[in-house]
């Protein structure tokens, strides 16, 4: 789509848009074109066979940057506790093949069952009048496939690091501003994947859902780093792919903190400026 | 619930809780307790008189900051169309009260309907295979009362102070540095509402529920400051409450400029240092 008075023009295949931009700067005006993050709907089918028939059913809508769209899916439907591992996926597609491939459905495997009720109650809805931190932190209990194991400690020095060498590999960021990032680095401070997205969510779903495809998880002896805050969500995603390190260079929530500290995982939030915090999961961290 | 290893307490009314942390700095460890900002779930819940039966359908659940969840729920079901008006609210209760107040009943006014298949729907999804940008825009504009009709005009001086005026006014925020805030301000740059919390579509909702509980919507003449990015969702929020102009400290997305630019919201991105960009909307700025 491409607008005539010069305004946002979508490319649907990019993570970035061009659109003109005034800007302001200490009295001065100047008018001209800048790239922004794109961001666009991905709607997430599961279909299942039951009976000899495919049977479909949509289950979710995210605004992500497109791009890597199977592995934001995989991801976010590992994450979600949907699937449990890389084999309960036959394929994933994309619904329309064309110009704007904003649909893709996965297909579980012969024999793997989707239940909708199922999946809507593990979005932290209980029958009882009485959800909570706790209750939500119960759920992840039964859905987390263990307490992480990775036993591996990271320095002190490298941790510091970390936020850096994920900043200097930020191809979109550096060129929009407008991007989160999630990275993942082993013990000695390798950046061995990253992914980018206006979701940070999405961003870490994306890189979960390429370790699932690659037969990846869990990771052990892995960090996860997150370009933002640290929430519940984020502890969760960490916890399902047994990732046991996840640091942030913003601040983490309480219910962070809580479910990191009730489950095993390493905490660590505004790690920045040779920085950082410990809020659980201590030992993993060398002098 | 308090834990004897010293570890996070919840204090579930409170927007800061206390845990103990370890703080490494240029070699040095120090172990001290420090604040962070809580997050719990909150299950909003509509319920609705159907032949002299009260009906009650869970609507969602979001990870918010403890406080304000009357605004929350108030402003949710605005932006989402639930609710048009004030007097589509009958009352607003906590559908438990005890402890953890985590679920808000919203009673509809008697002859209100609530359809939980056209609330799903809107969640932007289509019935075709195409899910899009546009789609998602049209969607907007179908459920936007109008466009923003605000014709004052903001001068660039008055634009470049708000940020520095809302983080004075961040409560919680210089406590934990892990809160967004919303903030509302009039043409002279008065700040007249904010809200915080740990979800950015949550500060705008708290602050759209108070308008909407006072009889303040549309909030014509209004300048909405946020925190962080602006997304699709956040300008989409603004147009509902009829806002004409949103201003972030951070970046835009490509989708945020584009129902900017077609709805008529005027979109101010990198607001910080003295400096903006304008994306869309550029005659309410005044020189």
């Amino acid at each position: 789509m491409s607008d005539p008075s010069g305004a946002a023009t979508r490319s649907p295949a990019g993570a970035a848009v061009r659109a003109t931009v005034v800007t302001y700067e200490a009295g001065r005006v100047e008018r001209r074109s800048d790239l922004v993050a794109a961001e666009e709907p991905l709607e997430m089918r599961v279909s299942v066979e039951q009976e000899g028939r495919r049977v479909r059913h949509s289950v979710a809508v995210t605004m992500r940057t497109p791009g890597h769209d199977f592995e934001l899916a995989a991801g976010f439907f590992f994450s979600e506790g949907i699937v449990t591992s890389r084999q309960a996926i036959w394929s994933i597609v994309h619904c329309q093949e064309g110009e704007e491939p904003n649909v893709v459905d996965v297909l579980l495997a012969p024999g793997m069952a989707f239940d909708p009720q199922r999946f809507s109650r593990n979005v932290y809805t209980t029958s009882s009048c009485g959800v909570c931190g706790k209750t939500s932190i119960d759920l992840v209990r039964t859905v987390c496939p263990a307490r992480p194991v990775g036993r591996e400690r990271i320095a002190r020095e490298v941790l510091t690091g970390l936020p850096e060498t994920l900043r200097r590999a930020q191809a979109i960021f550096s060129r929009t501003g407008g991007l989160h990032a999630a990275g993942l680095f082993d013990a000695a401070g390798k950046l061995l994947l990253r992914h980018e997205d206006v979701g940070r969510h999405n961003a870490v779903d994306k890189l979960i859902g390429r370790l699932l495809l690659d037969g990846e998880l869990p990771a052990s002896d892995r960090v996860l780093l997150v370009s933002g805050r640290a929430s519940f969500e984020l502890v969760q995603k960490a916890l399902m792919a047994g990732i046991p390190m996840l640091a942030a260079v913003g601040a983490p929530s309480s219910l962070a903190v809580e479910l990191a500290q009730e489950l095993g995982l390493t905490l660590v939030g505004f790690l920045r400026g040779g920085r950082f915090n410990v809020y659980a999961g201590e030992e993993r961290i060398a002098a």
